[in-house]
């Protein structure tokens, strides 16, 4: 059992469609609201930002998913709805009801969500009218979808989540199961990644597999421990992250225990896709880092060094200088309160042994910028410690970042 | 009682001499090794790197400070004398070795102390013969020392601990006890500052003060948790990060408890100076951001909050950008994992309100401009959660961090 890559993006199920209109809510004409819809309500589950200040739609998103249903997604760039006090809440609720109203499906079964810039009201009167026309365009073009409108829209939709993103993030999969075949369609934005703390992170997947709420949520959990949080420093998230799974069985398919676990690993292979993503779109990055931690004594130790080697400012700013500092690496390496012996420690750039044993070996400078000047890096730390391994995702900080981010409200 | 500065830096203190060489360690000639020695043992306490890496210099200093007794400082600069195995603890062995024989004093009671770069040899060829020169010239002078040659050296000590750094610190106090007066001096160096896990902080501090190991240890524990602490998140420090308090007795003053607590409010006033040039030297830095916490619940989560505030790369872009993103302040306090309620924080930027219980405020855009046009921006929060306050300090995020940082090791 394995999965391929098809087309169609988020909208690649069966039973899926959707679109993004532009609403006017970026400042760009640009796609900026999109909706995606099940035809029949969907077993569904979500992970949601650690932060203490959580967006309003976030918020009543968590609500709505507590049932474990959902049947449409509706999402706006271009305004975080975020800080607004009770004006957040209600337009948070506007844009559920809206949906709702225009699909005909109750209201708790939206998925809302934003991002943007934070404590800024949302324009409700460009939003309104711009849900109205996305679901109309969806249900329009839904009958006769052909692949190449299919694509079309799905792309819409990837392009509305994006903020400073230079990239759409999207992909479908399938995989054969029973007599059939599941299928799973993936869209994500974030590029905020010079620090994990930055910038909102969202992900929405749809399958039309059959999977019970809690196992979906399980399978989600686990998807994200070893993905967007490789990426992302738990309760160091922005106030919108979210990442949201529906399945609305519509395959037919009955999963085998073995199926199920293979679908499992196509929704994990899938988060791992948008995760590198997001960390290769980084703001302002040049360069797309990986942080292979091996040996270690607990997997938890594992993925503290790779996410506090990915996300140590020093460390990318080397990294972004083409200079083989790997002092840095093991420093970063030792603040993230993982347990280790650094003196057993041996560190890799791109191939590259530059310490053995916790001690710095006299490589060639040349040869080390030599490698250093490509624009994939792979550092890989061997603690000697263990039999557990993780992988983290980053990028370079470069003058760049500070540009996008010195100024971003205007 | 109260305190005033005085001149004559980390040797103003009764008993202390001291002074810094060009040992030829930093690639340009300029002061990169000092010695600071106590005419008698003197009680001493240090506090340490949390970095599970630890220098090898940093290893030793520790175990000699166990007892509670020091009577000189060694510190180099150009070399962090960190992750290079049996030779780098060989190597710090030797300065202590070659600065106790070259004083007559035991090889227990010196400091030894470097930063730098990490996971280079330290030269020990240029190490030696400057330790030994130091201490020739600190001793030549030590007899006719007049202000102006005291400020000297004092001052090649205080240049002599730089490496980034753009500004030389050092400070001395004295106060009145008794029927005397007590001294104080005190150098610093840092500024890898644009995230607390930065670059090495290193402060040693002299007094002829009268007070008990373990009582020194104490007052040092509370002036650096108000000091150093509140630039530098606990954990996310480097592998050399030392500050070290020698207390000689000499200025044969006998403190009452009165007296006792007036001495542990200067040395935290000294340190507080300290850290707020550290911030303010940051790498690249181009404003100063103090960060005042009002109305927390507790003092740990007052202090968390103005710490994740300060250490936010967003928030830091945002005040090199003159951007009034209260959002990102928000955002930052929010994954701080204090308890707060985001619905009651109100926020200001240098004295203008830009949110109130939790949301934005309509503000002038221009006058919010004008206001973070200035290099000294104070945010302020107040939580309206209870009485408890903190103040932490940073800098700026800017191209020129990136400059530093990109090619540290060339």
């Amino acid at each position: 059992m394995t999965w391929k890559i098809i087309e169609g993006g988020i909208i690649a199920p069966e039973g899926f469609y959707g679109t993004a209109v532009k609403a006017g809510i970026k400042y760009q004409h640009k796609y900026d609201l999109a909706v995606v819809v099940s035809e029949v309500p969907a077993a569904a589950a979500g992970m949601f930002t650690r932060n203490v200040v959580k967006a309003h739609p976030l918020v009543l998103t968590e609500k709505h998913l507590a049932a474990g249903i959902a049947q449409a997604v509706v999402v706006n760039s271009g305004n975080a709805n975020a800080c607004m006090g009770e004006t957040g809440d209600h337009a948070a609720m506007q844009m559920a009801t809206v949906t709702a109203h225009e699909l005909g499906i109750p209201v708790e079964h939206v998925v809302v969500s934003s991002t943007g810039v934070i404590g800024q009201e949302l324009p409700l009167d460009k939003v309104i009218p711009g849900i109205r026309q996305a679901v109309q365009t969806a249900e329009d073009v839904r009958k006769s979808m052909c692949t190449e409108t299919q694509n079309d829209h799905a792309e819409r939709a990837a392009l509305a989540i994006m903020t400073t993103d230079t990239a759409m993030k999207t992909l479908a999969m399938e995989m054969p199961a029973g007599s059939g075949t599941v299928k799973l369609g993936i869209m994500a934005k974030g590029s905020g990644m010079i620090h994990p703390n930055m910038g909102t992170m969202l992900c929405f997947i749809t399958t039309d597999a059959k999977v019970e709420p809690a196992v979906l949520k399980k399978i989600l959990q686990d998807a994200v421990d070893e993905s967007f949080n490789m990426i992302t420093v738990d309760g160091d998230t922005s106030t919108n992250d979210m990442v949201v799974i529906m399945a609305n069985a519509m395959s037919e398919v009955e999963f085998s225990d073995d199926e199920l676990s293979a679908f499992a690993s196509m929704v994990k292979a899938s988060c791992i896709e948008m995760a590198k993503a997001i960390a290769r779109d980084g703001e302002g990055a040049s360069k797309f880092i990986t942080v292979n931690v091996t040996g270690a004594g607990t997997l938890a130790d594992a993925r503290l060094i790779a996410r506090s080697v990915c996300s140590s400012n020093l460390v990318k700013s080397a990294i972004y200088g083409e200079d083989a500092n790997w002092g840095r690496i093991l420093a970063a390496a030792g603040y993230s309160g993982a347990a280790f012996t650094p003196a057993k420690a041996d560190i890799y750039l791109n191939g590259l042994q530059v310490a053995s044993q916790g001690r710095g070996l006299s490589f060639c400078e040349d040869e080390a910028a030599a490698l250093l000047q490509n624009n994939e890096i792979t550092i890989t730390i061997n603690l000697a410690d263990g039999a557990q391994a993780a992988t983290g995702w980053g990028c370079d900080l470069t003058h760049k970042y500070i540009d996008i981010n010195a100024d971003y409200r205007t």
